[in-house]
């Protein structure tokens, strides 16, 4: 591919070449060609930014007056209202359900119906979410110490925000909506690092305590009244990904997370990895602690913490 | 609550169903109403929208040039002046006010004077904490050999714009404004990953390196010269959080994280917890290391690393 | 300085004091006057912003109808352009060099020949990259499970975004284009947790699974078709860090990172030092480990997991 043009020369001989935009520019929009909607819908997926707007309004609803960012709720026509988050939705989700019936060969005749119904499914259960909510409020404000009550909680803990988006998100992901819960999701990771997939299935009265590098995957799930600390990982164990073939399983089938039941705690930097592995109720995991079996209720787990060699560096930089 | 609407039927006896937005609408109210202010001012709290923004005027007024981001420079009257940012400021510190004193019950007659006190004392603290920055990115460019110069520094450094914003909210803290000092270090955590609380006590000359993961917790003290690496957490160590009937001891008055003497460093991943665990002056803090004693100055922590296994997988993969 | 200005007193004879704030501004000019271009031009250096900016019409580009940001690619003359993109890089490019050349004091006659130069050239690789990136994406979707199709991937996960931001940046930091690679780099960092210096060497098809945490230093090398996961360093090893006298040795040519042949995979919080330290092709590094030194081709290296002491609270909290 030519991406240069010569324009002409210089008196000293040396050509004078600039790119060749058009040709650049064409060669960037061919392999996706097949992929963009021919006609005036230039994006057909779901775009990223709308996301983020879905995750703003939905978290103006959920907390009436604590999350009210002007700009956000300005763009919105209105703003204060359940309907501005119902439409941005269903735009979305109409966007999704278009791109998957375009990859899956299949008609596309009830999308627009399809993607209310969605819509207003998610819509509905708001009440629902905004309920759970209040618990991880409580969970939170009965954890940390540093909290004095329960409004800084909601107006600053990524705790809250990860699980707002991610419990909403999860209900998209359950009646099937492609795309989109996922990138809701992502949404969250970027502003909080907390990286939790729409499809791991959250008990009520949950706490993430600074969250930073918390991962919980897709088939994971947690009971009531838990708590994890930064940096835990719920991941996958290896071995289970493959089948006998060395074919990746894909999705929901392929049970690959932990279960954690009601009343776990989970300290910083632990990782609990696999499909098979549960952790009994009422159990404590500490920190750092490496973990690819299931414990029984009750139970506390600590790594014998390796040694630690403490000499002093005073006799070498004196002697120096 | 009925949350939908029936809009009709159709010929095959199907109802046409619609959420209810308005009765969802309302539901959502409902919880916190009794937070909400009466009249025109629906949104009581300081909100995270202006949150960000202070940060950013924050940035802006103290490395003049570095941080200008036109757009948040231009939705402010007097861009390049630092009325812009104490006009931002009052306004939130009244918001936060207003709060305290409805939900203490308390009358507040004097929060517009009070705001204004706290503002003023804030904003005139500016060239003191422009004086420390200029010492911590002295100390990021003596520790980081991929810093050919102090502008990279300034420009791009996720430490800068942490302890920019801590070391001003840090004094907010201090003089007892409710709710912004959280929600200011929360913005920096969300785009930095280093989680540092308002109340950390920080010295001068402090570097933290990559820093996404990092915690330094409400109670803890850091000395003057210290580096911290990516990961590293400066923690609340559990039984220390409650009295002896199980009650949360909240805040400043539980001290539960450790304290830095100074010119110590601490390698990623490191954990350090406890509120009596004191580093002392010139130690050296190995990566991964799990401490929660104190220790004499100058002392070298190194973890005594689990055992290595390491076997070839060329055999297995050539005998298959 | 004087920072406040007495404006009256009370009937109390107290003053009424505020902020002299052209005193305080004018304080916070000073020491970086000497750094701000004279004239119109008020800043000089590349802005974070506009950095911000440059990433969004990348991405755009690289991924057509992908991350379509209205908002953005609005503010932009020409959206959908690849003229859009190289308008802006050329214009950070300039003012990144109208900087280096103050800073060593040389002319700066061909600052504007160059930084065409330097635009011209990233753009005309724009393809090349693009190139990449599609391997980049197969990675991401023959090593995830969670991964149902390729479009997830492009449209949500943060390795795509953070490798289309480091290839591109790499290759003006070969060029010597001055700190807009790392500001760059930093903007992926903000938004992905993933923190790759722009000088590192990525080889084709790369994954990093969730990748919170991730650092990857500026002389680190890595092979053909490496997957990392969460929280993995590839870091330096600090002895290196300095020549006989103490004194640091800054950027590429103190090799201080190790290196990744192909085919090696990295689990989540391993950490890598030094630069000697070289990984052989189609080894496998386990969760955590920490290694400071080579292993050959085909190698294992699983870390010898600590013990763990797991005890039952179940007869402690009935005894109570």
């Amino acid at each position: 591919m030519t991406v240069v043009q010569v324009l002409g020369s210089l008196p000293t001989g040396r050509d004078v070449v600039r790119p060749d935009f058009d040709a650049i520019s064409d060669a960037l929009q061919q392999p996706y060609r097949h992929l963009v909607v021919a006609g005036s819908h230039r994006a057909s997926f779901p775009d990223r930014h709308h996301a983020a707007t879905i995750c703003d309004l939905l978290l103006n609803q959920l907390f009436p007056g604590f999350f009210a960012d002007r700009e956000t709720l300005e763009r919105s026509a209105k703003p204060n209202d359940v309907r501005g988050l119902h439409l941005a939705l269903e735009t979305q989700i109409r966007r999704a359900l278009r791109y998957a019936a375009r990859s899956a060969g299949t008609a596309s005749d009830d999308i627009i119906v399809q993607a209310t119904e969605h819509a207003d499914a998610s819509i509905a259960e708001l009440p629902t979410i905004q309920e759970l909510l209040a618990g991880d409020v409580e969970a939170a404000f009965s954890n940390d110490p540093s909290a004095i009550d329960r409004e800084i909680i909601i107006l600053s803990y990524p705790s809250i925000e990860a699980l707002a988006i991610q419990r909403f998100a999860h209900r998209l992901y359950r009646r099937g909506v492609p795309l989109l819960p996922r990138m809701l999701t992502e949404v969250a990771h970027s502003r909080t690092g907390i990286d939790i997939h729409p499809g791991a299935v959250l008990g009520a009265s949950f706490f993430i305590d600074h969250g930073t590098g918390v991962v919980i995957g897709e088939t994971a799930t947690i009971g009531d009244h838990c708590v994890l600390y930064q940096g835990v990982t719920l991941g996958a164990w290896n071995p289970t990904g493959r089948d006998e073939h060395g074919v990746l399983r894909r999705g929901a089938v392929n049970k690959r997370h932990p279960d954690l039941a009601d009343h776990v705690t989970v300290y910083a930097g632990a990782t609990i990895l696999g499909g098979d592995t549960c952790i009994g109720h009422h159990s404590i995991i500490g920190g750092k602690v490496w973990l690819t079996e299931s414990v029984i209720p009750y139970s506390v787990v600590m790594m014998d913490a390796p040694p630690l060699r403490i000499r002093s560096r005073r006799v070498a930089s004196e002697s120096t």
